[in-house]
């Protein structure tokens, strides 16, 4: 049997490690080129790991690079509002026929992202530096592979914390304990359609934390779980008939009832 | 202590009562009419009901409409593109803060609860007067106060199947079985903000099941589920300083960083 | 109307309050006391509260009680062995069948609730008059009802910490932070049967939390929610014949094989 | 990098197959020779899959085998009450250790799936040989890998139906429909500790579907997803001491209030 390889997207919109002596010094070359790298190291020969960025064409993610993406990773933080609805909406058409989907820290107010959600994903943060607690409390989830502790350290994060306006998550991994007295959903999993969400807290462009290797192990492990799998999807209304086992009634229908009915398509 | 009021408006595009045999003949005065008059009875002097509909002005639901609302109850089938998207975007925000919905029917198709769901809602259907039989898989919920048996029997219904193109719902209150060989999610729950979602299938504008005096019941008791609970909403980016408890780090902020963070709203 | 009465049993060891010091101090008559006085306040004329505890006969739990307890709130800690097998069957019976069941702080390590869980219900624990900050990251939820902010603190409190060795709650309300590094999911909701369970954890013999009025607030909103609400409960194994749709093919049973199958009880 | 061996075990009471005619006929060497057929095809040689019996010594299940076991898959029907409680208690802590638990069929009313689960599992059923169609409402689950449609057809089945008394799945992967009117959740998942549990309810003694290509691939899929995963698991109380964080309250212990905490084990 041939192991199917694993198609990786990393999106960036890579503005701060241009223009900011901190992001630059840390991710000289994007924080997507540090995952990329770390992501190709962890998954293997079995994955192919490309980039793409905001000021690309079309943010470098055409049909045809999302036609052939599995997982897409996306970190956005100053411009998400500079995403175009269009790029929004190809990518939530293909989260719901089955790509799955890395929400990397402060993605978590990107369009997509909360399009997903159906909420605002709106919560407290503080950037002071301070001490970051992830604990696991899904231990037999696959994201949480490799942890060898009931928790691990970051020594200086971004506070993000809650109340984080999330629908409740299909599985909470990690909660986060900060230094500074918030608490925080830092990992969770969403199904959408058929595609398969991992929103992943840590990470922020003035701090290392993408460099550290317990975080790079689960962010691959997340791009793994989120590999499509399954069944096909069917996200497009369809009338049945005749039916799959007999029916006693007698009826006719009303056409004109249902001229709107047949042709229905994921998000248009 | 005075129990307060509920106050609860259903919503109706209320076309095909107007310009279709069937549907006039069961609702002439709409199936808005209808429920009215049985969450008027059922919900008892507590509770104030109005209604809405899709040809009044902002479709019947300007602001101060939403404000003093509730629980809104939906019923949309053929017009869903005609609801604007201001209207759409302020039921949202109303929702996110705490406003109950019930979404009826061929609701699931509607944008506002394609846009809470952030999937396409899309479903297999039939019209064919087959036998639904709806069956209590969360007998401890108070959606289904009331019930007597295992199951409920409707005569002659439009079948909405599997796969139905949800989010996994917070609770599943009924599954219906259809004469005609499918299964659905009837009756589910979601949370989205501090706000209460139930979604029912059974109800159509060709058959009487809004006269039905166990369809009336569950619809009160979603309607009354639905009601605002709880402690505050927080939809909205707080940054907090100073911390809550001490931090040994000393840390200074590149505030360009965060420009954009400032003041981010809850759908906007 | 009449509101129907909502009868509530609170069951304490109530051996701490008896021998040791600080905890008699605290709560001379017994936890069970303060927390009776507290629920008779806060729950209103429409409840009736009484107690049991550990030493008296069948613990205070006879069939009698159980049968006439809507919700029964329980404190134990260190005479879990001591409460015997068969209260413990006739309680998991009784909330299977609807009884609503609060456990208080050190209960996570009762017979009985774990046994409705199936797990160790183990956690991590400190005793060091650490403080505690509760966050609430569901403000829909009606065991939230009353709190002002987006969390609120205990002064001095006993650690539980994560991995808490529990089933995947239904729903999380609370999430606690301690000073000294940890966090819990304190406050989670379960359904077992048609039971309503709901664990909340703040609450120790030798600090006055149970006199905290938020502490009160929540634990009467639990067992306002752990109410019976709902439909009947089917917790038999049961035969069906006739079908309720007619079937097409001819079987013979082979009676032999079902031999066992006629009386299958609920825990039994 | 050497893909590590998964170590599976079939448990059959085996009792049917060597005492009725058409289980005999169906399955003569019994259903645990068919599975490990069916399993050791599809899962490849990296699996290596054994049986065990009631009637062997232990029931086939002693310290040594459950320690070298990954995942085990349960079948019996008549025999509950013969399978011993050690046997009972022994795999139970297995399961929260992180084997996996593939429970079948009529393994819905074992001792140790009701242990697991703390509540009845009782459910409706009928030997009629009616029609099940068995939909997937989770296309992106590992466990529907392969499957080609919205669902399939067993022609002859046993009915299992709802109100099925379990607590509230984690994941519902599959629901059934039956010709003679039930609908059933027949295939879930579970966390119990760090065990993943699958339940999947086609598969009688009386048909041959355990022989049917589209159940022994969901079984592998489902053995496959229980296989263990993740970080280490801590089913023990554990006192922490000193703080993670320094706590600022000074704090003596009363030591014999924690008399009976500080060896707490996973189900004893």
């Amino acid at each position: 049997m041939i192991e199917p390889r694993l198609r990786v997207t990393i999106w960036n919109e890579f503005l701060h490690e241009r223009t900011a002596a901190r992001p630059r010094e840390l991710y000289p070359a994007g924080i997507h080129a540090v995952l990329a790298a770390a992501l190709g190291e962890r998954l293997g020969p079995s994955a192919e790991v490309r980039t793409a960025t905001l000021d690309e064409p079309e943010h470098g993610l055409p049909d045809a690079v999302l036609a052939a993406t599995d997982v897409l990773a996306w970190w956005g933080h100053a411009a998400h509002d500079r995403v175009s609805d269009e790029v929004v909406e190809r990518v939530h058409n293909r989260v719901l026929e089955g790509m799955g989907f890395v929400a990397l820290h402060s993605s978590h107010a990107s369009k997509i992202f909360r399009r997903l959600m159906g909420t605002s994903c709106m919560l407290r943060w503080r950037e002071a530096a301070e001490k970051e607690r992830i604990w696991t409390i899904d231990p037999s989830h696959p994201i949480a592979d490799g942890l060898e502790g009931e928790f691990f350290e970051l020594p200086h994060t971004e506070m993000y914390g809650e109340y984080f306006d999330i629908p409740r998550p299909d599985e909470i991994v990690f909660l986060s304990w900060y230094e500074g007295g918030e608490v925080f959903r830092s990992g969770c999993t969403f199904r959408r359609g058929k595609g398969k969400i991992f929103y992943f807290s840590p990470g922020h462009e003035t701090f290392p934390i993408y460099h550290d290797p317990r975080v790079q192990r689960i962010i691959a492990n997340g791009v793994r779980w989120a590999a499509p799998t399954g069944s096909p999807y069917f996200g497009e209304g369809r009338r049945i008939e005749p039916p799959l086992s007999p029916i006693s009634a007698k009826h006719d229908v009303d056409e004109s009832l249902h001229a709107g009915d047949k042709k229905k398509g994921v998000t248009r």
